[in-house]
């Protein structure tokens, strides 16, 4: 198909399109004239990957441009492609701490983390964030410790293991990777969504809200 | 004490603490002289509260101001402030497609929640975040329908669940609006790091990688 019909096809703009191209998020199309490109079917669901990436997955142009490489790179381990993944989601880190109150919230990371028996490398950006908050969560009189923390690992271990018992294993590596990739942005996202649908749901229950209802009356009522 | 020794207690730079004062996030101090002005222990608290919804929630001043006058609105009950706060986290809403393949998204994320006999307000920006997710990921290839939702819902359940069985509800309204605004904002992202861990570690052991491992002749032994 040419460039107009991949845009009308995916909702994406020619130019926006033509920016992928250039940043190379995009493979060229297979050129028939001076002027003119071919593009199939791969264009059509590359094109996708990227439009969720980045506004579902929120994603910032330049890492989901790190996450397309180790996916295209047929060198690359499943399992650093997935790092890869995991370096792009995390959120550029925010100005740690000084002092010996954050390395204590770091060792107690860490210490957490291998007690719960997982595998994690020592650099991985999760633990600073996870250092980040038990450190803040301490610093507002409400720390987190092993048994605060169990219930949230449990979740987070269970749904995981869930998903990597549905991964595609026995098609092409591409599709493994693919899935492997969005499954681990965007089910993310939807996990967060529905954590906070869920606690919207619960206030209503507790406080007592019908549907509808300010509320304003219950400020008191348990 | 003073301001400078409230920014040595929090470790908040003075023009950072002038800037909040002045965008009204931090209550004035109690004027002692023209140039002078004590602080005490709610200010403290107050600037761990901002850092927090800040460095850990990542929210945006602006957000962070709306959540604290909230806070600090008796009027408000409980359900509202926590409204307020699940807007304030909410990303900015990304372009929505437009079309019918969008509504049916949008209809289904409706009939999903309230399937899971969830309470929700329609409006409610997280359904439209579900709804984008949704229609991502049928694009993508990858549907997610009710069964696939469910674990995640779920999970997300119970650990909310279990969050409102711990809320101080019998001290006064303050503490407990408090806790309930830095447990959406920091639990949320507690359970977001725990997954990305949790998805490494499995990802580590699913792939038959060792600590320090690159891991690269992993590639295709499940």
């Amino acid at each position: 198909m040419r460039i107009s019909q991949l845009s009308a096809e995916t909702g994406v703009p020619i130019p926006t399109i033509k920016y992928y191209l250039r940043e190379g998020l995009l493979p060229s199309g297979e050129q028939t004239s001076a002027t003119r490109a071919e593009y199939g079917e791969a264009h059509v669901r590359r094109l996708r990957l990227i439009r969720a990436l980045l506004e579902v997955g929120r994603l910032p142009i330049a890492s989901i441009a790190k996450v397309l490489a180790a996916v295209d790179d047929e060198e690359l381990s499943m399992h650093r492609v997935l790092g890869t993944a995991h370096y792009a989601i995390a959120p550029a880190p925010a100005p740690r701490p000084d002092g010996e109150e954050w390395r204590r919230a770091r060792a107690e990371a860490d210490r957490l983390i291998s007690g719960l028996g997982w595998r994690t490398e020592p650099w991985a950006p999760a633990l600073d964030e996870l250092a980040q908050a038990l450190y803040a969560l301490a610093r507002l009189g409400m720390p987190m410790d092993e048994e605060a923390l169990r219930p949230y690992a449990r979740a987070a271990e269970t749904l995981v293991e869930h998903e990597f018992g549905v991964l595609p294993l026995d098609g092409p590596r591409e599709t493994a990777v693919e899935t492997l990739v969005i499954g681990t942005v965007m089910h993310g996202r939807v996990l967060d969504v529905l954590r906070r649908l869920a606690h919207e749901s619960a206030s209503a229950r507790f406080f007592g809200i019908e549907p509808g209802d300010d509320g304003d009356k219950a400020h008191t009522t348990p």
